[in-house]
């Protein structure tokens, strides 16, 4: 399996199916042609027989310049439990250390309780927590209509 | 009337209001915290008796280095017609013409006639046609769902 940088021409064909890799859940929506068109750099895709299978859509904050987020994540559903989260990760703190960064940043919803954990293992910590969503520590009201999300900070050592 | 930079602390407030000055039309869902978070060097919002009435959300394309990108404008309606759009566009191709932008993009939909106007008066031309919706020469299915959108291109000079 090869990683490589995330490209426009991936946009429709992830579009396809997204929805479907997270069981009907409309988050297509939340990623926009736009991340995949200006935010090469720092995004990332892997592909098998010619296919994406996972990939990671993220950008250096230009109000924080030692600071990344990651936006998007995916993994195809036949090829969780792999290690491909890990690997989109991993190529992705190594490409904004480079670049300058010291600290990476990215939400989840508090119902996403494997997304948690694997942010917990992948060293990440849960910051500025004002309540708790089924058990769940989180940032209550962070998006719109009330939306409570976990915000995770890791710093890059 | 005060421009200054777009911040974080506008996001709760304009999310409040942001579809009313739409008619409704669920817009605000397109603008995530992210944009007021990290994108504030290029982001700006005009101010009233301590209220913003109208704001830009851009950044520069972190894959084309002299190129911005204009993704979210609103105007108060009981504000337009009087140059504000003009004024935080004007700001913005200052702001990103400094930072070593030469080209700024952005899009709208076929169906706001308005934006099209605009924008050609801002001095952007459509690129990428490849149809027509509604009267508009536009790119199809731009976006998801086979949504089409008319796209701008401005050279600075």
């Amino acid at each position: 399996m090869n990683v490589r940088h995330l490209e426009e021409a991936d946009y429709d064909p992830i579009m396809a199916v997204l929805d479907d890799w997270f069981g009907g859940r409309p988050l297509a929506k939340l990623l926009p042609r736009i991340f995949f068109i200006h935010f090469r750099p720092t995004s990332f895709a892997i592909e098998e027989d010619g296919k994406v299978i996972a990939f990671l859509a993220g950008f250096i904050s230009q109000t924080y310049a030692d600071e990344a987020y990651i936006h998007f994540v995916a993994v195809h559903p036949d090829y969780r439990g792999r290690g491909l989260g890990r690997r989109l990760y991993s190529t992705f703190f190594d490409t904004v250390g480079r670049l300058g960064c010291s600290v990476v940043r990215c939400i989840t919803s508090p119902v996403n309780t494997g997304s948690i954990v694997f942010h917990i293992r992948m060293g990440f910590q849960i910051e500025h927590v004002t309540g708790e969503h089924q058990g769940a520590p989180c940032t209550v009201n962070h998006e719109l209509n009330g939306q409570h999300r976990v915000l995770f900070v890791k710093r890059l050592s």
